[in-house]
């Protein structure tokens, strides 16, 4: 009975094995280079593994997603698709994710970019923006995450809409679903935020088809994966006014590169993949609960659908 | 039946009058300074109005403040004490005010200063912050505003404790009232923001003893009047590591003058007076209701006391 660590930082590699073995005392816990018996690993716990990295483990039993997102795993074109993958998610990476998208949503609003680049020229400027009540806010993708962060927007007073895959009821949102809903939704949005899973069906959905939708002066704020975001499209919709302002924190390539232009544009926040960073003691005691969970039952509540993507 | 208005600044005198005329169209509105028959004024409605100038009224039935606050109204020395004042608040300036709180409770809860800090210098750093509710937040003052930001950031997660002068009940919050109750509440929080009144009992109140009293590294809001701090004590605070930041949206001298040194300090974030800036059409409909209430019934729900300076 093994689990194996993967984490792309050694460091990081090493301090999930030994809070997992402090939590499952009887589990032997080792990192992926260094597995011993091959045949004896029945878990992995991993975070962007490398392809392949599964090839070597006949008897996998599933595949622990250090993240609600489970696309890092996807990517791994030789993963054998008969190990169920297990998300973490937990309500710590919800409660994480509200505050973010609490926090961004009321930032655009309130035009904290514009208040901040005033103190840097001494500038005494009242803006005056509706309150709340008088703005739309919209979120695509209603799962944990998603259907959490719009019941906090609604409950801070914005006007909350949310759009799914499959059609979601959350109380104070007015929700819409498919290709069918899609445009009722997002003409609507002057507040855009992206919590989608990352599938084939939402790589590149922020392009700037989707921004010319939206309405003129809307913003975008990315918390989903970096490749829903076709960069190009962003910087010539911010450069030509149909958006006003986008906060990232999802990047094509993470860390993003110190030269991408980006990290300097006037109308862009960069934040570092922070939105729903999980809290490692919390993340390792949700992880140490599934794992023990799944081997007695055979099922968790975060079994994610490899078929579907997420 | 003649109301004035009274404003510093001339346009904001002219649209407040043809508003208000629009609204009332049964009374002569006029400036203060062109009043008409002085005997005929029952309503003034005033921003900072100049000392002695309600002198030239002998019918004043009520000083109407264009705001929660009516420091600006008391600051008056020749104020006539028998004539009540209407405060101005109504759901969209808590509104706004929750909004800002959460806004900027949550940009010190998740250190977004040092992320934009970062993001300057192409510096990719994942800071780990505790989530919300791990995190003790204080409100002082209770009132209308400070009751309304507490309970959202109690809904937001926080841990959440609030301090006023006479003991509150608000669900979800810790309470403490008066002298007695200070240094439990103080000693606890970790971002503390200040909604108090303007009295001579809380004119300076944010000072280095009360500094001492927060735990090292916690950061302070101030949403209620520049005279509640002591600039060079948050200052000094600041620079020595008690405290981590400091969000200022009032000041002694409004607008803050451009020489002034908060704008460059490195951990003070300077907002213009938009924490409540009252929407003006809003505002005067509110305006208008209450004179009418308060014409026809000598009450309204929004009167202050003056004795108790709010």
């Amino acid at each position: 009975m093994t689990i194996i660590v993967s984490h792309p930082h050694r460091e990081k590699t090493d301090w999930w094995i030994k809070q997992l073995q402090a939590l499952l005392p009887n589990w032997t816990i080792r990192p992926i280079d260094d597995p011993g018996d091959a045949d004896a690993v029945t878990y992995a716990v991993v975070w962007k593994p490398a392809t392949g990295a599964f090839l070597p483990f006949p008897n996998l039993k599933a595949i622990v997603s250090l993240g609600a997102g489970i696309d890092h795993v996807l990517a791994d074109v030789e993963l054998p698709r008969r190990v169920p993958i297990i998300r973490t998610v937990g309500t710590d990476l919800t409660q994480r994710m509200r505050e973010y998208v609490a926090l961004h949503v009321l930032r655009h609003h309130r035009d904290m970019p514009t208040i901040t680049a005033n103190q840097r020229e001494r500038h005494w400027q009242q803006l005056v923006v509706p309150p709340a009540t008088g703005r739309t806010v919209g979120i695509m993708g209603l799962g944990n995450l998603g259907g959490s962060a719009a019941l906090t927007l609604a409950a801070l007073g914005f006007e909350t809409l949310g759009w799914s895959r499959t059609k979601r009821e959350i109380e104070g949102v007015t929700t819409y679903a498919g290709d069918a809903g899609f445009d009722g939704f997002i003409s609507n949005c002057e507040i855009l935020v992206c919590l989608l899973p990352l599938t084939e069906a939402t790589a590149g959905i922020l392009d700037a088809e989707l921004f010319a939708r939206l309405p003129r002066g809307a913003s975008v704020i990315n918390a989903g994966r970096g490749q829903h975001l076709v960069e190009a499209d962003l910087v010539a919709a911010l450069d030509d006014g149909q958006l006003s302002h986008a906060t990232l924190d999802v990047f094509h390539v993470e860390p993003l590169p110190s030269e991408h232009p980006f990290w300097s544009h006037p109308r862009i926040t960069v934040t570092p993949h922070i939105a729903s960073l999980i809290d490692a003691p919390t993340g390792s005691r949700i992880v140490a609960a599934n794992i023990e969970r799944f081997e007695q039952t055979g099922h968790v509540d975060d079994l994610a659908d490899a078929t579907r993507g997420y």
